[in-house]
């Protein structure tokens, strides 16, 4: 499917190959409308096959530390029929109070990597901003925690209850109201789901300025309260560039309408940062508008092989210079991520034989031609210094996705066995790929990894946006055991701090790193962190039990 | 000295023309290392011609409505001697209050148009983070207001105190302590002057992602506190996201480090946004990290005359979608703007006779070939579709500074006549220009404006950053009249206001907007703003009197 372009006999016999490069069969320009994978939405798709062997223990009995606080009320048939009168009726509420409800609690209390599992017995589906206030008013009146939840594809455990907190489910408020042609602001609903906005803008010749494996499930308005980062972070920059206008509903019921839809607004403080990252922890983020850059109507995608970390270092500091504006991904992938992603999908693999470290390049740009000779330019300058050993160029739209889904699979091929214990930091860049080869080692010391059943850990992982020094280590685990998160913690933490680098890149706290926070903040910050949280959220009833 | 290429011609006689376009007499790219114009420092080049007759009235004589808050204390010769035994002697401190010192204390007391004056007898320069905390720690104990001051290049008052405010100067604080040329991360000091730092990025193949008239006067910790916008915003986005660190004081002396160099880091609520845009109201920044993008490898500039501002929108258009990567400015200015320009410098214009509205455009990108090829196509292509009447293409470095200073001088020349009364603001693209045609309407009716010496206004301007939305509308007066004020306000910011526009699009609110911020925000935004303010500022010292 893919064409197998053996860049390394070209660069051993460069007279008669390397001229080929630049010819059809290596390189195309594609429509870039949707270039990118379209990979299932993972929740979906994991749930649907393993949620029989994986259902998730009590997030209570995994830490047992953790205490239900007594200053929050417990839920009454009083307050659900408010809320069943307030929503108006069975589509918009979940009660587990006074029907047995089981079954259609469960996605909500649970996250879909089945690692947490709360027990909420109310879910709520607002309707409309009053109806978020309405419920935020009533919920804080009478001291009821809740849970804000947008596609529930979070990795932290930040979008599901610990205890009995209620969740409010924003599945409902999808629409996307309006869109500028000329400027490329979008404005939508927290609850559309990622995907949906970005084929949208497709029609229309615009891109989401994010982009990220979970898009056919994930919320906008989850996106930006966990401040995603993504595959085109590289290219866009962060949410806190590209959010121009926020509706938020504070916990008070105060609504907080900042929906500018211009580029350069300086009239105060720009609070609505506060809620970008806030992980639903000062309010609940209900509308957005978004700048949105044109799409690009070319885009080429390569994947190739190179021996070690510092030839893909050689690769992306080449990559950066030669092909500087149209750069839109640099990705890494190591080994033995993209085995696992082989055997758990059986497709041929892109590259022959195992090369220790894979990168994926994408370029966007408004011209294929010029686009096609700075890509071909580029592999043959690294094929000539030898930086590169093997590669392909995808010819054409699905050898993109094709490409793609070797880097997006791997979040959903490596869920396949019993547990991941997942790590997403930023370290500099000279350092990145260290801490995998640190932690393997520990594993093996540990006697904690191997093929055997007996061994706790079958593989350690790391891939990532090498672009952003984004890192995702990934401890793939046959069972969740306490001796591995024991070698792995504060291990993988102290690591990062030694090197300045953030425990936590594009993920977010959640619950899995609300104890860790102090290795990337001092505690200066932590204390001016909790000040907002007290200022905003008096009696804590949001998100409780999470983020600092 | 800018070659004429007479596009209207070459319009008329496509077959003889327009395959010269391509040509290099035509369109050269030249290296961007320092293609942009530096312009003489803005403030010193006008205290030096005109500081004679332009003694700025005092703030208070101004706005006689403003009263000194009383809680402040006055100063004593004991803090005094405080302060120099702190700071170490002269160098740091000059003090008005033991000895005469009137014209030393005048450029900080003073802003550079001559429109705010306040009557500060200390300025204190900082050498340390250390001397800022143990400044504002026992300014704060005894209730001393102070002004933080960068370059002073501000445009709304917000930098110069208005009573007896202490100055806190940070032109001594401006080291630049380190730069990682594999991820682009810049570590500098808050007084480094925005020029200087951009010429240190320029010699490693970097940029820094503002620019702005003011570069070779202010500094980067007054562009971050006013989160400027300037020209490279089209491209390179806003410093919400490309501000990485921060460390700032607050002031009861408390130092917030959150100097994190990696692009992305979610470890809790992103507070250093709160000081991007805060005027210097709730802390002094001392030190940032910069995400600065890689210099492009070529720069060109075209300038161009068309018909009307429906044509310049369309322009606007085909350049956003041809251009697309390489477009890194797309700038408008007026008729008026550019006969005030030549009137003061007197240079030769690049462009024969008047035309209604210029358009300046900036491609940068990282091969010469490729983006002459794409710029070439967009002028064939805007000519024949008759939406460009006329203009030039800068051949080589020196020629595209000369292009840029006909957009870059406007500020200052418009600045030589009595005064200039200054709206910054952000209107939806359509209706952008129609602010300006309905004041000069407004002024003609009240028989305000005029060529002879009665008429207090002389000129109507506007000009600005197009890909933006954001207009500068200058009135230009022969004197400071009430009348004029009265018949521009709340004029404007209720002719904004019914447009969704803002009223400070990127030159912040200082003491200029304090009071007209309910035009662009409602009342429960500003109340959270001030709560905001009360968090972090509780004895009101951090620049009085301004801002929310």
């Amino acid at each position: 499917m893919v064409t197998r372009s053996r860049l390394v006999q070209v660069l051993r016999a460069p007279n008669r190959r390397i001229g080929a490069i630049g010819s059809a069969s290596f390189l195309t320009s594609h429509s870039a409308a949707s270039a990118r994978c379209f990979v299932t939405s993972v929740p979906r798709l994991l749930s649907q096959s393993h949620a029989a062997q994986h259902l998730a223990k009590l997030t209570t009995d995994t830490y047992p530390e953790i205490k239900r606080d007594a200053k929050f009320a417990s839920l009454t048939a009083e307050d659900v029929a408010y809320f069943k009168n307030l929503l108006g009726g069975d589509q918009a509420v979940i009660d587990g109070v006074n029907a047995a409800a089981e079954d259609d609690l469960k996605p909500f209390n649970e996250d879909w990597m089945h690692k947490y599992r709360g027990q909420s017995r109310l879910v709520l589906k607002p309707g409309s901003t009053e109806d978020v206030s309405n419920i935020l008013k009533y919920c804080n009146d009478k001291k009821l925690a809740v849970v804000p939840q947008g596609g529930n594809t979070g990795l932290v455990g930040g979008s599901v209850p610990i205890f009995d907190e209620i969740v409010i489910n924003m599945g409902r408020m999808n629409k996307i109201h309006s869109f500028d042609e000329v400027s490329g602001s979008l404005v939508l609903d927290a609850g559309c789901i990622l995907e949906v906005a970005d084929q949208y803008l497709a029609e229309r010749g615009y891109i989401f300025p994010l982009d990220l494996g979970a898009k056919g499930s994930c919320h906008v308005g989850g996106n930006v309260a966990t401040n995603a980062g993504g595959l085109r972070l590289l290219r866009y920059g962060s949410l806190h560039g590209t959010v121009l206008g926020m509706e938020a509903v504070l916990p008070d019921g105060t609504v907080m309408n900042d929906m500018c839809a211009l580029r350069k607004n300086n009239t105060g403080y720009d609070l609505k940062q506060l809620f970008i990252g806030g992980e639903g922890t000062i309010g609940i983020i209900t509308k957005l508008v978004i700048q949105c850059p044109q799409r690009s109507a070319a885009v080429n995608v390569a994947f190739f092989g190179v021996d070690s970390f510092k030839k893909a270092q050689l690769a992306f500091r080449e990559a950066k210079q030669q092909l500087g504006e149209i750069l839109s991904a640099f990705e890494l992938m190591d080994s033995r991520s993209q085995q696992i992603v082989h055997e758990i999908k059986g497709e041929e693999r892109p590259l022959e034989g195992d090369h220790p470290f894979y990168c994926l390049i994408e370029t966007s740009g408004s011209n294929g031609d010029h686009d096609n000779e700075k890509l071909e330019k580029f592999l043959e300058d690294v094929l000539t210094k030898e930086i590169v050993t093997d590669g392909v160029v995808a010819q054409g739209e699905s050898q993109a996705k094709a490409l793609w889904s070797w880097r997006e699979s791997i979040t959903e091929c490596i869920g396949h066995g019993g547990g991941v214990y997942k790590y997403d930091v930023s370290i500099p860049l000279a350092e990145m790929y260290s801490l995998v080869e640190d932690v393997r080692e520990r594993m093996g010391e540990a006697g904690l990894i191997g093929d055997a059943e007996e061994h706790p850990v079958s593989a350690v992982v790391g891939y990532g946006h090498m672009g952003d020094s984004n890192l995702h280590l990934n401890v793939a685990v046959r069972r969740y055991d306490a001796k591995v998160e024991e070698a792995l913690e504060p291990f993988v933490y102290e690591w990062i701090a030694k090197r300045n680098g953030s425990i936590s890149a594009e993920h977010g706290l959640g619950l899995a790193k609300k104890n860790f926070v102090n290795y990337s903040r001092n505690d200066t910050v932590i204390g001016l962190m909790k000040q907002i949280k007290n200022l905003y959220d008096p009696n804590g009833i949001m998100n409780p039990y999470k983020y600092i």
